[in-house]
């Protein structure tokens, strides 16, 4: 496959990161930029100029979602979507979302500078409110885009100060005039930080994701009875922390059979009545599976509540298991991870495939537009975390894939 | 054993005992009366003027013990000592301390109106702050009497308002002038509800303690990394709640392969960053262990700690396991203990002997003190908790036999 001579700006690239992340800095080095806040605002402010200095029009829908389009030479073709998320976790990183939108707009002013006009248009993308840390629902941009999340459900959120996200998309002046919903596109491309370790370990410098895991989430309450620690006999306790004890061993070992694919976490967990003296008579915590295999999950998913169910019965407790959500893998669209890999591969870059394991907008996208992600390592697979880190050359790299796939779809022979 | 016809008065006890608990009462039908408060000088003043009424001259030391003496025919004998506390849990119950000082109160009474006049003095005792609620330091009164804690420190103990125990003490006017240590004294008897299941269980009416359990206590924290829930493999995890999980078993484990005397909990655990979808990197938790033998928390003390580290080093994590204290077991005195056991024969109570799990002040003044501690049951084992709940004829056979063994003690020939 011959190689091209159009190549992003890595500088440049790496200048804009820079420049963003000072925007909510904090001390540690991180960002704090919690989504419709006066923080998001200054990001969305100035994302929004960069965008129309190079020439973009940029509309917002009535969740906050900002799309900056470029036009193609053939107006009657699809738009070619990409982008990522602005927001951030409270004590998040500099390139959790960020990177992905940022790339974006290099890759525009790639196109400009190479004075490359595609076929079909281009949408750059930043979804509102992808982290879920102000309003308690990840994905909220993109999820009432793409339907699953209905808006006047979106609208009537609260944060913890009790700011809806409607009076707060007044207060920063970014509840847009579009209708937020699914409108035709012909592909989407979002390029983001692993957040995990493989790549990083494996040496490679491009994750083609080929889908993303299939999910159970559940919430569980043990109810034993609290009692003194020193007074109550071994055969008269109904100790509710050494079952749950028993069962997050049960939610590691189950992963574990599962083989490396396997993903499943007790991730917050609350004691009552937390007294040192006080064998806990409630305790209350969150289980998690997730596989890349829908078999996998629904197996897990009949197999892990009966057992810990008889965890709970030898223990002499009671336990509530509550199934919040189950969602089912999402594959990505063969064509556009295949323009993924061939991005990739005539740079010359290392690569693995690989499925996400984090939620992002690219899966609920995915059930509308024909869609692919690009993973980039990320420093000892940290993330949400100040510490968060990336090379110049790790996001210069992912920049340029995503460049390939975006210029190779628009300008495909229909 | 000859019966007497020498009887509290059941129905004065329990309507005292209800009496007090108005002081303090919760909605739940618990009481609030933390130590050194406005609720519980109502409860001191009341105790104070219950007192004076039948004769007795009180005293009050520089930590606020409160001495209520009844003198003996024999001026030089040393006193008996009886009581417990006034003071409660933040959600405690009417019984918890009450208990004691208030079946002291009638056998004073009963003695009163008996005619009957003891060779020896009585002292009945209400203990400065034994629950710790408030300063975070249990047996505070009759530590500093034992000496075991010394009364500066004590003094310089600050709740979460920022307010010393001086200051509150001298708040509510109850830093008496007596010196507080430990003066001679022939006897201490305490009568305390069971806080425990034993005595319910196995339908006995008194539980004759013969000493207080050897305990000890640890914090541990445990070092992992946080990392996404979903984005880290298996083989990447150092999942600090997992291996919290394994020393809680460890712990549960290792208290039943010590037999019903055993004691062994983990009551306090703290989860970061406690979020649903985050791999905890750092738990931290209390353990502690208690037995009546000395050489078996030795023997624990010896075991645990590699047992633990042997499960931290196996999830790849680091532990820090810090001792905060062990105690010895404390035996009572044979003679006291007898007195006790003859008191409740002679009524035709049915007893058992017991190793009291929790701490008492009658263990601190053991070290200076013949001392001995006369158990009721309670409902469900139930204590620190304002369910907490016994019966009228509970209370009225624990306070007779404290009557008995009080007068046998006082009136023996030296």
């Amino acid at each position: 496959m011959a190689q091209t001579n159009q190549r992003i700006d890595d500088k440049r690239l790496w200048d804009t990161l820079m420049g963003f992340a000072e925007i909510g800095a904090t001390p540690k080095g991180g960002v704090r930029r919690l989504t419709l806040t006066g923080v998001d605002r200054l990001g969305r402010d100035k994302f929004q100029a960069e965008c129309e200095a190079i020439g973009l029009t940029v509309r917002v829908d009535a969740i906050g979602n900002m799309f900056a389009r470029r036009p193609g030479r053939d107006p009657d073709r699809l738009p070619v979507l990409f982008g990522s998320h602005l927001d951030s976790q409270p004590s998040g990183g500099k390139f959790d979302g960020a990177l992905g939108v940022i790339a974006g707009l290099e890759v525009m002013r790639s196109l400009n500078d190479l004075g490359i006009v595609t076929e079909a248009p281009l949408e750059l993308i930043n979804w509102t409110d992808e982290e879920g840390s102000r309003f308690g629902h990840s994905l909220m941009g993109s999820g009432v885009w793409a339907g699953v999340f209905a808006l006047d459900k979106a609208y009537a959120l609260t944060d913890t100060e009790g700011v809806s996200v409607a009076t707060a998309l007044d207060g920063i002046g970014y509840r847009g005039p579009e209708p937020a919903g699914p409108f035709k596109a012909d592909a989407y491309f979002e390029l983001h930080i692993e957040q995990g370790p493989i790549l990083e370990r494996e040496g490679k410098q491009i994750g083609i994701a080929t889908g993303a895991q299939a999910q159970v989430w559940y919430d569980a309450a043990i109810f034993g009875q609290d009692s003194h620690a020193g007074t109550t006999p071994p055969s008269a306790r109904k100790d509710a922390l050494v079952c749950a004890a028993r069962i997050i061993d049960l939610v590691d070992r189950t992963m574990r059979a599962c083989g490396e694919d396997g993903r499943g976490t007790v991730g917050q967990l609350l004691v009552l009545p937390n007294s040192r003296n006080v064998i806990p008579g409630e305790v209350r915590f969150s289980v998690e599976f997730r596989h890349p295999s829908d078999a996998e999950v629904n197996r897990l998913d009949a197999e892990f509540p009966p057992a810990a169910q008889a965890i709970a019965d030898a223990c002499g407790v009671k336990l509530e298991l509550t199934e919040l959500f189950k969602i089912p893998a999402q594959p990505f669209d063969p064509d556009c991870v295949g323009l993924v890999r061939q991005g990739a591969a005539r740079m010359g870059y290392t690569t693995r495939d690989i499925v996400s394991g984090a939620g992002h907008d690219a899966v609920y996208v995915a059930r509308h537009v024909p869609t692919a992600m690009i993973f980039t390592p990320c420093k000892d697979g940290l993330s949400h975390n100040e510490a968060e880190s990336i090379e110049p050359e790790e996001a210069a790299a992912g920049c340029q894939v995503l460049f390939e796939a975006v210029v190779a779809r628009a300008n495909r022979r229909l």
